[in-house]
Order: structure tokens, then sequence, then C-alpha cells
């Protein structure tokens, strides 16, 4: 039943999926508020910019699998997005650095939205590879939408390990479920996997390294001719 | 029938609803086509921003949904907005305020989509949230494609009541809709309804609070840190 | 059988439609890693910028037709975008005009693309102005996604010669099509009717006529107002 884990939990895992999905909801609904906040925008700015990062990555995922959108089905999620904007938009001004807030925040949301976006896909019939990409899609796409429409510079093409660790989690839950392993510990796993991944990059500064000339190349290369 | 009001009429109902959409999308395609010559865009670029701002908002209302895309059911969508982009290429000139036209000519397809909008999700079977929602993307996505492309800032993020006079539009429908009234008068007070919060609004230049750092923060908590 | 071309050739056409679809999807995956290149991205970024611009335009092709989504079901589309956004990224350095050679490898595609993308609407039962649109669609889109998420300026709003193109390809192709012309000729002359166009105007530096505003106009009306 491709259904199970769209917020009509039939086992306990079904449950621990649809806990997952709400806080991750919720977590990536709060970073794209901050980003409302950070750009003062009104309530009606942060509710829009709330809902779409918190079900926009989601929302990708299920009309590129073919499934009904999660939220069209449980209009709860979309509710919890519209609480937590109005929760941001009356608690933002308490004292503290939104910014790092902000980072830790999204660093949640990614490794959650990783795990259950690949796990859909594998409930919904895909094979390893689709399964990751639908991982790193409902991961990431919701900042892009948000950034793309805050006008930020988009965070996954940064040279920040963001995608990256949204790799490691998808990767990491899709091999532990082909090996067998018990979906409660794979999920916990992989999650734990992607946050850490993340987390040690932001902790630690890391980076990939980036594409850049060689020595061989003539100067005017350089420019856009 | 969820295909009803998508082009093929079997009441006088069906028929006013897609009057309503013919118009809101050739008006929005007006819009669009306006960016394009405020851009001194060639004819494709007239008829490419005339086409995403004109189907774009309903493009994504169906695919939410899971119906069919309206405009594929019925190309003659399509041609409207060709049509309409054409004429405003070569019409545009005519000395007068395009910038004030393009706000009126918005607000008007903005009440009928976000109406429309709603009434295509009730007709699908969706409930009060999700047919609010999907008016307010209706009558917003095509806007906000338009302002990407054209490399403008997407209006329903500035402090216009904008998305806000959407919501009351498609709110206004959706109670009316609960309440049991005739089609026909819930339609016409939404409509009514959206179009004045947008146009009191644009006349007045009223705006929402924004949200603004409060006393009790720290200075540096505004630089990016 | 509208999934006929999708990777499950039937026929020999069917494998060429096939061949074709690879083939643009990797040119179209080697311009989005040329952008990664010129932005100094890292190899994820380059796997992101490839993929998306590779797939992009097919994805909401198959959306908006209601068709599976192609690379969903046939996952070594989303391999081959891997494989050359790496073989770009460890190649790039080699010097050569990168910016030359994305501009004649974005041509093939655009025109590969526009007459497949019409191909495949009409397979799945579309009139001739949805299979123009589908191929403008396929052709343009993830170019679109790429400039927006490489912030560059969107190619197809350019005065450049572009959707144009694509419009011809897909134009050539729909008209010897409902002629009755063999499917093998049908796509042959449509290709190279899209590429000529594209190369030409590339070549000589053609442009259409851009909206200007015309004397008749009040100064006034070219401030923001």
């Amino acid at each position: 039943m491709p259904l199970a884990g769209m917020g009509f939990p039939e086992t306990p895992f079904d449950a621990v999926t649809a806990i997952l999905d709400v806080f991750g909801v919720a977590v990536f609904a709060a970073t794209g508020a901050l980003v409302a906040s950070r750009k003062e925008m009104d309530i009606v700015g942060f509710a829009l910019l709330g809902a779409v990062t918190g079900i926009g990555g989601g929302t990708l995922r299920d009309l590129l699998l073919g499934l009904p959108v999660f939220w069209v089905v449980t209009p709860s999620y979309l509710v919890i997005c519209l609480v937590v904007a109005g929760l941001v938009f009356f608690t933002a001004h308490i004292p503290f650095s939104r910014y790092r807030l902000l980072l830790w925040f999204d660093a949640a949301g990614m490794a959650l939205f990783a795990v259950v976006g690949a796990e859909k896909a594998i409930l919904a019939g895909a094979g390893p590879a689709v399964a990751i990409a639908m991982g790193m899609i409902t991961a990431t796409f919701g900042g892009v939408i948000r950034d793309v429409l805050g006008a930020e510079s988009p965070v996954i093409l940064s040279p920040e390990i963001y995608a990256t660790a949204a790799l490691a989690g998808a990767g990491c839950f899709v091999a532990l479920d082909a090996l067998g392993v018990q979906r409660e510990v794979a999920v916990g796993v992989a999650v734990f996997a992607g946050f850490c991944v993340r987390g040690l990059a932001l902790h630690l500064g890391w980076t990939l390294p980036r594409y850049r000339p060689r020595p061989g190349r003539r100067p005017e290369d350089l420019s856009r001719k």
C-alpha cells in the first residue's frame, strides 16, 4: 500500500515514519519562517515561506513518484507549517542568534527528510538510484525554493556539505534496507549518519574540493568570452 | 465529475466557471506580457512570460490535486495566452501607464483565480484547508514564476496585501460554500471580496505589519553572523 | 502505448527515439556541469546542476502529460547525468573555450529535446498546439532551472533565438507528422531544422526584434511610477 506512512499509520513503523515526517515538516517550516524574519516580511510572508519550505520537497517527491501529494491527503501538514510560522513570527525577537539556529534546524530536517523520502520511494517500488534521488530531493528542494524566493544564494550549490549529507543519509538507509536491516534501526542509523555528516561539516567547516581552473588554461578562458 | 468547469461546461454554472477561468488566464497572460514589455523582450519572450503567468497557477493546482492539467485537456487556454501576448506586443506602446494597468489587471486575475482554484479543489473532493491553499496557489503561483523569470522581486513576498487578498477571496468562497450558499452567489461575492481587499490595499497603500527586531535584541544579531 | 520510447524500445523507431533521448540528456547534463565549472562548484554541485538540466525538461513534460516520469521508470537516465557531470568535473580544465562548447552542446540538446518532447506528446494523444508546447518545454525547462539555480540570466528570455529554434524544431516535426511523413524522416528533418535555426542564429548573431517603447510615449512612463 503506497499510502502507508502518509498519515495513516497501520503499523508501529508507519507511526514512526509519520512522526518523523511531521517533525521534518515542522523544522523546515521553521527555517523558512526564520528566513522570512531575516527579510522582515509580514505574517503572510512567514506563512508562505514556512509552507513552501516545509512541504516543498515532499510535494516534488510525491509528484515525481506519481503518488497523491501528502499534504493534499493529510492537510494537517499544512496546518503544522502555519502554526510554526506563526510561532516564529511572535518569538523570533527573543535575543539569540537566529542564523545558527536556522543551520541546526535545517540539518535535522535535512537528515529526516532524506531518509523519509528514500523510504517512501522504496515503499512505492522504486529501485536504489531513484530512492536515493528521492531522498535528496525531499531533503533539499524545499530549501531551494526557500532560497530562490527569499533571494538568497541556494545553499545546495554553495561549497558547503549539504546535499552530500543528504546523500549520506539516503544512501545509508537504502544500503541498510537492502541488507535486510530492520526498518526502525535502518531509519535511526541513517538519520543519525546524515545529521552527523552535516553537523560535523558545520562544526569543523568541512567543504568538498571545488572545481578550480588548472594551470594549463589560458587566461582569456576565464573571461566570459 | 472533476472535469466539470475545465472547458466542458455541463450546467450554466460550469459555463460561468469556464468563462471566469478564461478571463483569469487572459488577464494574467497580459500581466506577464506587460512585464516582458518593461524588460523590452522579443515576441517569443512575450509569449513565454504570458503563457507561464496565465497558466502557471492552474497548472500547479491541477498537478497537486492529481487532475489532468487543464490546458493539456483544453489547449484553447494556451492559444488565449499567445493571442493576448501578441496583442500586448503590438499595443503596449500606446501611451499610458503600464505599471498601474498591470496592477489592476493583476488584482482582477488574482481574485478570479483564488475562487476558481478553491472551487476546483472542492469539486475534486478536497477539504476547506486544502481548498483555500489551492485557491491561493492558483492565484499567486503564475505571478511568482513571472517575477522569478523576469528577475523582479516576487510580489507575494513584498509587504503588499496580495496573498492576503487571495486568502480573503478563497476563504470567503469556502465559507459561503460550506454554508450552502448557491454557487453563483458564492463565486460572485468571493471574487468581489478578494478584488476589494486587493483594490483597497492598492488604493490606500495598506500593508500588514512586518516583522521587526524588538528592542531586546543585541545589535550583533542583525549582522549576518 | 505511451510507454514506448521511454526506455522500452519495441520498434526500430522507438530505439531511435530512446537513443536521441539519451544523447539529449547527456548533452544537457554537460551544459549544466559546464555552468557548475564556471561557478567553481564542488562535485556534488556538478552532479546536481547536471541532473536538473539533463532531466528537468522531460520531467516537467511527463508531469504535465500525466505520464510516469521517464527517469523514475528508467533510472539509467539519472546515471548518465552523473557520469557526464563527473567527466566534466575531471576534464573541464583542458584548455579550450568552455563557453562556446556549452553553446553548441546546448543547441544540439535543444533541437533533440524539442522533437522528442513533441513526439512523446503526440504518442500520448495530445493535439498539435500541446505537442509543440511540450516540445518547447522539454527543450527549454532544464536550461531555465540551470540558469535560475546558477544565478545566470535565463537564456530563453534573452534576445537570442533560442525558444524560437525549439519552436521551429517542434513545429516542423508536428507538421511533418500531420502530413503523414515517415517518423524517422520527420524526426531527422525536424532536429536538423531546429539545430540549424539555433546554429545560424549563434553564428550570425541573429536576434528577433525586441519590444521598444515607441515615440508617442511620455518619458515618465519609463520610470517605474
